[in-house]
């Protein structure tokens, strides 16, 4: 048995006592983890530096350098993402479902942690913490794996977590650091340990681990992302919604890359909308210029195709979209229902903008990521998305055979949660 | 673009248009099927004998025989099964939450079919029609491959099920029907069309299905389920309910395989116990002479375990159970809930038989199968684990940039649905 395979079954069954814990000594654990982040705000700040000075000395392009960054701004900001889920509502021992099957035989649908999870982060140091806290607070144990380049970061807010989580009760094991790639493949490997896999990254990479693994993975792969300018959209709020949709950030997944817009309005709407986005520094690719339709730009390029029916735009999303959001400009609410319907996204919109698909703006509070997957968690994944359930049957000596011989009958009462 | 391409290319646009079928369209086209079924009763039984005739030849097993069987009395419970089916609430397009987001900016989670579902099913030939009807009444195109022994039956009705749900309505292409093995292989290559798919056969079987393709999958290795006796337990309610969760159906993977009971009850209980289960014709296999707790006996054989503590037998059944169903027989309720908290299954039972874990007596009406999985759909999974939902936001005009600038606030207002 090698070290990760102990570990590993070291976490699991602390992961069967982080599933017992309320809510009080998670939210303590979380408030231990906040002051603690903050008293070594200096190591965490000289940490985080070696990492940027050693990362510049091997040509790290600039925007990961950015990313990579981890200051004392950055710092307060998770430390308000862990008091802000402080504040949320428990999400596990919750009751979902309640149904007597007969007298005195009752069951519940009750929520429960996933068990173990393994992360697999990019470079920015802050995902480690927020992370680790979603975790704590959905009762799940944590195998993490961030980019190299944050080698000393990772190091130290892992050690700072697990040391001030520990101390405030949580079992020993439930957070756990990997620090080599090769610790990917042999996570991969222990489908008896890990329940779950988020992998965070490119594309590829995330083919990559659903290829190399028989644990479910929940990821999104891209953000093609489109919006669909109706015949019957409304002039003033077709170009203020996809300028926004395009530029108001252009590298993240939920930007739009493609305008869809009816043939009809090809000589009036469409050009004063290339000259707002032009006037916003995007270029704008015509259909005969577009060589890709499924390419995520994630930058101030934009792909126009002129459509001759609804159905050829839902035709077109279903075909090159990757089913993470897509909006219909109309005021024509039949068409917009027809499209929210026939659209297989995770998030189809009405009349604003696709950057609002999000899990803060969602309201979830935290957000653990936007999966393209439709099984178990769908578009902006809150905290809920770390939690599964099991089923409680209490009895008094119940038997099946009553049932069978039709001694007894259910009577199936479905109860208010 | 090989022909099964095709036909699934074909199959998911179905899939966008049984999305959009309402509940009585859906209604219609069952019962037009259970009464094609009906109509076509000796076409369907002349089928199956010759499936029979041929297996039998080809030397399969007396039980296989049986369960490949399908006569007046099989047709009447898979009738019935549909028309129960009608009678349930559609499972798609339910509001699971709403939440304003601000004025005018309503979030809406809706449930939805997953897609395109395949089914890979055992020897059964009603397991066919049972799968077709419940991927029907919930929006979802499926890819059927069913036992080569029930060939004919299958083709058989597939083509009725087909034919009467096309001419109620349904878009064609919505169900298929797979013949041969290498089609399988194929299929899991399919992740561009194919959402989920679900194999119903020996563990081994599902751990390749599992190896073998990167598209979700939803199904149960096996039922390695417990039933511990508690030192608190009733002497009487503990040999009604372990007698009754071995014997009541042996073959089921419900059913218990494993009794943990602890040592105070070693000379007082077990005795009786084994006495009982004896006059069921069970075989005991007392600890010493145990040398896989892993195993399924699915037949009149059962392990005895003798336990020191409750946190022995819940890391007993943590350790080798499958995560199905266990049981905690005991008078002690906080005894039962420190047991049902701490072991990692999908159903956890207090004083009754583990052979309640099943979807029918769970009051779910129709059941897809049981999961041992923890994503998505976990224990008995009803109509619901066929299903997945999207986010729909209705805005007018709205853009994220106002709510950036802080010229704008969410409310985040959640409402009862």
């Amino acid at each position: 048995m090698s070290e990760l395979d102990k570990t590993a079954q070291i976490s699991k069954q602390a992961s069967f006592l982080t599933a017992m814990l309320d809510n009080t000594t998670k939210n303590n654990a979380l408030e231990a983890v906040a002051k603690a982040l903050l008293a070594n705000k200096d190591d965490i700040i000289s940490a985080n530096n070696e990492d940027i000075a050693r990362s510049e000395q091997e040509g790290l392009e600039q925007p990961l350098l950015k990313r990579l960054k981890f200051d004392e701004h950055k710092l307060n900001d998770v430390v308000d993402g862990i008091r802000s889920l402080i504040g949320l509502p428990d999400p596990v021992g919750n009751i979902k479902l309640h149904t007597t099957l007969d007298d005195g035989l009752d069951l519940y649908r009750v929520t429960c942690p996933i068990g173990v999870i393994g992360v697999i982060f990019e470079s920015r140091p802050d995902a480690l913490v927020q992370i680790a806290s979603l975790c704590l607070k959905s009762g799940n144990a944590v195998f993490l794996k961030g980019g190299r380049e944050a080698l000393k970061t990772n190091q130290i807010l892992f050690e700072i977590i697990r040391d001030a989580s520990v101390e405030a009760g949580i079992p020993e094991g439930w957070i756990n650091l990997l620090t080599s790639r090769d610790e990917i493949n042999a996570m991969l490997g222990l489908s008896d340990y890990i329940d779950l896999i988020i992998p965070r990254g490119s594309n590829a990479f995330v083919q990559y681990i659903m290829k190399n693994t028989t644990i479910p993975v929940m990821g999104h792969a891209d953000g093609v992302c489109h919006t669909y300018i109706d015949r019957y959209a409304d002039e003033y709020k077709a170009i203020r919604v996809t300028v926004d949709a395009k530029t108001q950030y252009v590298s993240v997944c939920n930007a739009t890359e493609t305008i869809l817009i009816d043939k009809t309005l090809k000589d009036t709407l469409l050009p004063k909308l290339i000259t707002a986005l032009e006037e916003k520094n995007v270029t704008v690719h015509l259909e005969n210029e577009v060589t890709d339709w499924h390419h995520e730009y994630l930058d101030y390029e934009v792909s126009v195709k002129i459509t001759e029916s609804i159905d050829e735009a839902i035709d077109h999303i279903n075909r090159y979209g990757s089913g993470h959001t897509d909006a219909i400009i109309t005021e024509n609410d039949e068409r917009a229902d027809y499209f929210m319907s026939k659209v297989d996204s995770g998030s189809v919109l009405h009349n604003c903008s696709t950057r609002f698909a999000d899990g803060f703006r969602y309201g979830f509070g935290a957000e653990v990521g936007i999966s393209t997957g439709k099984l178990h968690s769908r578009g902006p994944v809150g905290l809920e998305g770390l939690v599964s359930y099991k089923y409680k049957l209490y009895g008094h000596g119940d038997i099946v055979a009553d049932y069978a011989s039709g001694a007894k009958k259910f009577k199936h009462i479905r109860r208010d949660v």
